[in-house]
């Protein structure tokens, strides 16, 4: 077996720490692990049974690697991790999409994978720059959400929209056009829902896309946090409202 | 002047680290502040001189203290602090509550607040065991909205409830008796919508009270992360909902 070495970006595996996520992984890309990485501290623990038997009904290789899990999982105790091929999808054409442009932090994007999974929004284009989806931070803080979605990498938002033309574009500004609520009442499927970095928001020229959207909010805070805006975004446009 | 300590929770005074969040707290509640510490890196700062500048009409000392931020900070460059007394303060009665049973992250607490902020929720009980709040880490998180809440500590949800006998509970449970749509459109005022711990949830027994709301979601994930209920939560209650 070649050496594992410490992750980093341009490697084509990463590591999926955690006996949970793990798990998830195994439940959604079974064909993507290739081996299980395991801490003998965790030998009597229920979840590593299960997830070593589970293992080897699928035939992945088990190995003794103590010092590759704490050297990968930080200072964070691990008792199990899969090393797994990272993955590219095509989005679904037909399916509603999450297009996230330069987002850069790891726990917001993990956030937001788990959230967007719950409401059934599977399908997410990444536009660069941006985090690393597949940094085993943002996976831990995604909880194994990662593997059931299908995510793409895009160079340049120009560049997801000439492969999905049709798609009704939603992109959500502080000064978007009209409030999220009315928004969703008048969406039209399929859509996708824009959000932007963390700091700096959607570049300006998306206000002349589509339908831009605003969460309205008093002015006592500047905005909301991104994985907040997403969050709230994505409820609101997949759940059937309720008038007063 | 005393001696500056590492902050502990024991303290009866915090530090507000960076320009933004303390010029929230000179807005909010100017009178908590008591001493401004500079880093002599930030000298030519724009915000900086801000902050020197209200702090001169306030009649708020001024100090170096490089190495006390430094320490405050962690890791993190910070330019300036303001040192702060903790308060303590009396609910709204009228007010529409927000109840936060055994938070316990410092990062997901600051989140909370200034999403809550912003939708206008600004009386806030927090039941211990809880994480502080006026942890320099958890006050940076909420960006400042901490100063702008009424925020109280109780032992125990009955002793909140004994002093706030009249507010119709919402307790958000996975297994909640009603959907949040339903729950927003037969909505009683003044409300407590009540949130659980990270890992935990709410006790059962919370079940027994008021009104129990779930948001519904797949079951492709266990949970939603608390700041993202929390948040979908306040937005839903505060805001009015369009027929599809």
């Amino acid at each position: 077996m070649p050496k594992l070495e410490p992750y980093r970006k341009a490697l084509d595996y990463s590591y999926c720490l955690g006996v949970f996520p793990a798990l998830k992984l195994l439940e959604a890309r079974p064909a993507c692990a290739t081996r299980l990485l395991l801490n003998p501290d965790g030998e009597r623990n229920e979840g590593v049974s299960k997830l070593r038997a589970r293992c080897a009904e699928l035939g992945i290789r088990e190995e003794e690697a103590a010092r590759v899990l704490e050297r990968v999982s930080r200072k964070e105790n691990c008792y199990a991790a899969l090393v797994f091929n990272k993955f590219s999808d095509e989005l679904d054409a037909k399916n509603n999409h999450v297009v996230l442009h330069n987002i850069s932090d790891s726990g917001n994007l993990g956030t937001i994978l788990r959230t967007l999974l719950g409401f059934g929004l599977r399908d997410i284009a990444i536009i660069r720059p941006a985090v690393d989806a597949f940094d085993p931070h943002a996976l831990r803080s995604s909880m194994g959400a990662l593997f059931f979605h299908r995510i793409r990498y895009f160079d340049s938002f120009e560049e997801y929209r000439t492969l999905y033309p049709d798609h009704m574009l939603y992109p959500f500004m502080l000064d978007g056009a009209i409030e999220l609520d009315a928004a969703c009442a008048a969406r039209r499927e399929p859509y996708a829902l824009i959000f932007g970095n963390e700091a700096s928001g959607l570049p300006h020229e998306f206000s002349q896309m589509g339908q831009s959207v605003v969460i309205p909010h008093n002015n006592l805070i500047d905005s909301l946090n991104l994985g907040v805006a997403a969050s709230i975004g994505a409820y609101a446009f997949t759940h059937t409202h309720i008038s007063d």
